[in-house]
This record gives structure tokens, sequence and C-alpha cells, in this order.
């Protein structure tokens, strides 16, 4: 497992929950995926609209994402997202996303990604690509 | 203005409501968009991901919208949104979107857009061009 | 697993895509979130918002939420989305998302839910409730 | 006008991008709607959370948004939201939302929301109740 670890900590807002005034599910998957760019940012030393140029791929697309939801989270509660990669293979890794409210963890998700690529001999191909052994690296 | 109406009928859903039970506006803002993309499609035939490309245009961008809330709409209301051009202008038109709920007026919103394209002179340059008048046409 | 299927036609909008042209992963579990109710107002005749009232519940409180994302979806894509209930425990149970395109499998998601009351002992204490016999019944 | 601004600086995520590239509109009322809340929680030092409980009010509900999208917001860009009160009425009051990027004015949005409480006579009335002074002055 990576050891390097992306926190963040956010303020719940109004239009982010529902009628039962917790956080709507789908707005946790939001919160993943802007987590997971700033992780790379924070690694990678690269900002977010700059990561496919910087290393000539399309994206780090989303193959698979998942949340278990173990406690509520209110309007107006400050929660930590701490995200980390849990697992790099060849052309893919695993992100977990750990948010907790008050030391205890509220929320327990999780993304796949694929590093994305046009191919060099057939640009109308995409597909998952080796990832940089010096990405992996910075991730420690 | 225009006398083709287009008009839709949604049932507010559970994520498009806040903890005071009734629609987060920024969900009606949503409502006009898709309900513009779908007026432009019922008046001229044309699927909206082909817009652009039939007319040769970038997109209809919008550059400004606003909406006036006059009654609240609940988790379950089944409402009609009934949206015109109400002026077209060489190179921009105006929208308006009514909600009704029951009968009664819920929501009265309104966009303003203008038909984008590219400077056939110089491609880098992006902007407003003047709307053929067979579209103005078939919006009656 | 239940017999019951709900399936619903959705047409992809243009604020559900992002950058890469590709439906946002989050308005997937939006709209696996907004099936659930309608499957539940299919096979239980009661409409979403009464769905509480009827059955003296606060809700089928969402614990978790995953999708396999398998094929791109893209603005204007009419896509079909099948429900069932894959399982049904004492106090909770599983549901199915099938997000077809075109016959296609496209997205393969899931959630599992809990039939959430308060204590009638206790009303500060909510908590996962037997799901009622009848309610199991008509998903076959 | 109230000489009170609230400030804050956020960063365009991938999720609030449209395959323009560029923020989906709905995505500055979310933004207009925390900061609106912010603003007071800064000006009043009341948490959002508790803003309705401290003035025995149901909440500031809104009325009327509108927004005028001068300059495209792209994904990783950085921008400002300068929110005040540009009038205190009787029971009602309007905000405006000035979003710069780069020192640019790229949206000009607006707000009017209603000091909304229930009657004292009449708890199932709800309605506008005038805005006590010292909030009012508490915006300078």
């Amino acid at each position: 497992m990576a050891s390097f670890i992306f926190r963040r900590r956010l303020t719940i807002e109004w239009g982010q929950c529902d009628p039962a005034g917790i956080v709507f599910n789908s707005r946790f998957f939001e919160m993943f995926d802007t987590s997971s760019w700033l992780m790379f940012e924070a690694a990678l030393g690269v900002k977010p609209q700059d990561l496919a140029g910087t290393f000539g791929i399309i994206g780090i697309a989303l193959v698979d994402a998942r949340a278990n939801f173990l406690k509520p989270v209110r309007f107006g509660d400050e929660i930590e997202i701490a995200s980390r990669v849990s697992e790099f293979r060849r052309s893919s890794f695993d992100v977990e996303h750990k948010i907790t409210l008050g030391g205890t963890l509220a929320v327990d998700g999780g993304e796949s990604r694929v590093w994305t690529a046009r191919s060099k001999h057939d640009p109308h191909k995409i597909g998952a690509m080796p990832i940089p052994p010096e990405v992996i690296a910075k991730f420690g």
C-alpha cells in the first residue's frame, strides 16, 4: 500500500443534503473524485488540469466506485477525507477514501482507476497503459 | 414571441430536495438547461448532441439565467415545464421556462443564450453568429 | 432473487456529463436512488413520498452503494435502467441496477438498504426493523 | 448597501464542468447558496445549522436567483466569490455574488431571500418576518 496519504477538510453544505437532513449519497462520490485529483496533484506536483498533458494520457478513468455509509453526516458537519492509493497494478490502481467525522469513520469508500491513453500505433484506440514507475514512486 | 411551446412533465426526485424538503434551487437550472436542448430538438428535429454539428456552431452558450421561486416544490410532486423562446435577436435569444404544479405557477425562470461559433477567418476566435432564419422560422 | 424488475428509460442530459463528454460518475448514483424509489412504487403501489408513512418507517436508508463502469455513456445516449431486489434479508435488502446502452451493459451497480424505523419503546432510537412479509411478497 | 463583504476562494472541480469544459451553470447557484450561509456565519458568528434556531426562524428562503455569465470558468481555475447584502428591506434582502477569475469578473450573480418564520399566532402559517435590527447592524 502506498504510504502517501492526502487529507482535506470540508464543511457540509445545505445543497449537499437531502430531506432526511443528511448528505445525499451521490455527493460523496463527487468528493471522492475531487480528492483523487487533488491527491495526484499533492503527490506529483502537477495540477489536475495538466495531468493528462504532462503524462501523455487522456486521464485516470474511473472504472469502479463504492461506498459504505456507516454514520450519517449532516449540514454543517466538518469532515475529513483521507485518501490513499491502496494498490498500484500495471495500468490500474485502487484508491481508498475514508471520511471521518469527529474522529469516527463515517464513510468508507473506494475507487478503481485506469491509466488511460491513446495507442501510439492507432490513435483511434483508447486503452489502459502502463503506469510510469516514477509516478508510482512518488506515492512512496 | 415565438409561438412554439415545448412542454414536459417531471416527478421530483429525493436527491433533488434539500433538508427543508423542497427542491434545491440549482436543480431548477438543470431542468431549464435540459428543457432548452429538448425544445430545440422538438422544434428543429435535430438531436441535442447533433445540434452543433448540424449548424456549424459550437453551441447555444448560456449567458444569463434567472428564476423566481413562487411556490415550494416537494419530493414526489409532478410538475410541468413549459418552455418557449420569448425573443430572437440577431445572434442571441431569450427562453422563458414556466414550471407549474397543479396548474399554479411555481417557478418563473428564464435564460439568455448566444448562437456561438468559431470565426471562419480565425478559428481561434469564438463568438456570436447570426441565427439562421430557417432556425427562427421553425419556432413559428 | 425477487422476480420483480423495474425498468425505465432515460436520455443523458448535458449537465450530467463531464469534460470528457461522458456521464460523471455521481450522476449514476442519483439514477440508482431514484430507480429504487420508483421500483418500490411500482411493486407496492405506494408513492415514494408516502412510503415512510404507509409502513411506519423513517425510510429505506442507503448503507452501501457501488458501481462498475464498463462502457462510456454520453450526452444524448438513451439508456435503460433495470432494477431488482437481488436479496431480501430480515431488515435489509440488496438492489441491483443494470444500465444498458443499445443492449450492452454499460454500468453494473448496486445498493444495500435498511428498513429503518424509530423504536416503539424509545422514539429517540432509530434502527433496522423487520421488513413486513407482505412487502417482500409484492416483489415476487 | 451593507459594507460587510464575505470572500472565499474555490478551485473548480472536474465534476462541476460540462462537455464544453466549463462550469455547468447550476453549479454557480450551489456556490451562491453556500456563500450566503457562510456570509451570515461570518457576519453573525452563528453556524449555518444554528441560524434558524438562534433567531426563531425557519430559514432564509430563496425567492429569486440570477446570474450573468461573462467569462468561461474551467476545470482547475481558482476563483474568488465576493458576497454582500446589497439591500436589506423589512423582511427580505438581496445578496450580490461576484465571481472573479484572475481579477476579472466572470459571473455576476444575485439572490433575494426572505427572513421566514412560523406565525406566533398560528404555527401552521409560515411567512416573512421582520429582520431583527441587530442582524442588519452586524452587516455594517
